[in-house]
């Protein structure tokens, strides 16, 4: 027969099981984003229009995805009712699973700027920035796909410096975007279509950053958005 | 003695005053963030850079807003350990309060769209696209929390059809400010500041979508996010 204690082990032997394969989803998840953003940046700058195209057609896995992370969620909430720090890394996967989500939709905007570059003709920019915060933002998601699944809240607290940068190189790519519109208006169009996959780029850094601070919390307990790290690192110098 | 039916009565009164109170706080970050959004267009519209200042400081009071909530959402269900169709509007709100505060966020890039702009000087376009597209989706922000606090389905698949309207204004809106960049290169600046605003409004359009699609999962247990409510439109000619 079967002692109370061996049931519970068994009980919570289950519990960790499907945690752990919740975890896993996330995780393949955040891969399968990753994927699609480097993708997307190499359509655009090889102004590949078809596999642009597929690119688009497989945001809707992504989507698919996001709904049975979501229904994985709901389902051990209710049946094992988990308390304190289980139900805070359960809570952390919703708000990240929604991140990744928003990062495959900005995947797929570059994607869409992709096929209309490749329409309207080579850019006088030569993708420059693209390339350059496109590679950023890459390093970005691996980074905090990393520092969550090892629970590294140094590698998170990086990722959150690296948004910065991220933030500085976008405003430096908009002016000097700006200055070929201005030279000859006859570019308008494919520097409009740039600046929007520009804007994604510095969108899918913004979840990123996101995804470290979920991290943050989940090990500290510490909410960082909305600036605390910041407060935190000009208060005592070091988190 | 108190019975242990009327205990369990107690509690359950206890829970749904904590459901209600919960409900509360997402309406009146809701009504904050509608309010913020109408000053945020306001103040482009006037130019007035002192008033978009001030909305661009406010926003952290949405942030605050933001992580209560989320607290109170976490630590209802760590204490009730609620089941099936509480649990789901506890996920519901976890969900909607993000969306509010993304909309918070786009409203601050509003106003800061509103600085720039009053600092460039006045637009060719005379604001014409902000103000109808900014009318839109602040009726479908005021519709979709109005559709969440009475679980009305049918205006929250109202608000879902509305976004397909505003996509299509958002579409026609860029076409006539690009005609405004080529007409003159000098308006580029300023109306690069528009489209930006222009973007946001979208961004909120799309955030009050996914606030109306969520009371429609509320109450019919069905995800219409991903397309799903355009394949029951296209299947049986209603929801």
């Amino acid at each position: 027969m079967l002692k109370k204690e061996d049931y519970q082990q068994h009980i919570s032997a289950k519990f960790n099981t499907e945690l752990e394969s919740l975890r896993n989803h996330m995780l393949s998840m955040g891969g399968k984003v990753e994927h699609q953003l480097s993708e997307a940046l190499e359509a655009l700058v090889k102004m590949d229009s078809g596999e642009a195209e597929l690119i688009v057609r497989r945001d809707s896995e992504v989507n698919q995805m996001e709904m049975a992370i979501d229904d994985e969620c709901a389902t051990i909430i209710a049946r094992r009712q988990p308390t304190a720090s289980d139900l805070r890394l359960i809570i952390a996967i919703i708000k990240v699973n929604r991140d990744l989500e928003r990062i495959g939709d900005e995947a797929a905007k570059v994607a869409k700027q992709a096929v209309r570059i490749s329409e309207d003709g080579k850019s006088p920019s030569n993708f420059v920035e693209i390339k350059h915060i496109g590679a950023m933002v890459g390093v970005m998601l691996r980074e905090a796909l990393d520092a969550f699944a090892r629970l590294d809240v140094d590698q998170a607290v990086a990722v959150v410096r690296d948004d910065d940068e991220v933030d500085k190189e976008y405003g430096s790519a908009m002016r000097s975007l700006i200055t070929f519109m201005v030279e000859d208006p006859r570019n308008i169009g494919v520097i409009l279509n740039e600046m929007w996959a520009l804007r994604s780029l510095e969108r899918i850094g913004d979840h990123a950053c996101n995804i470290a601070e979920h991290v943050v919390y989940l090990v500290r307990g510490l909410d960082v958005r909305h600036g605390r790290l910041n407060e935190l690192r000009d208060g005592d110098g070091e988190l």
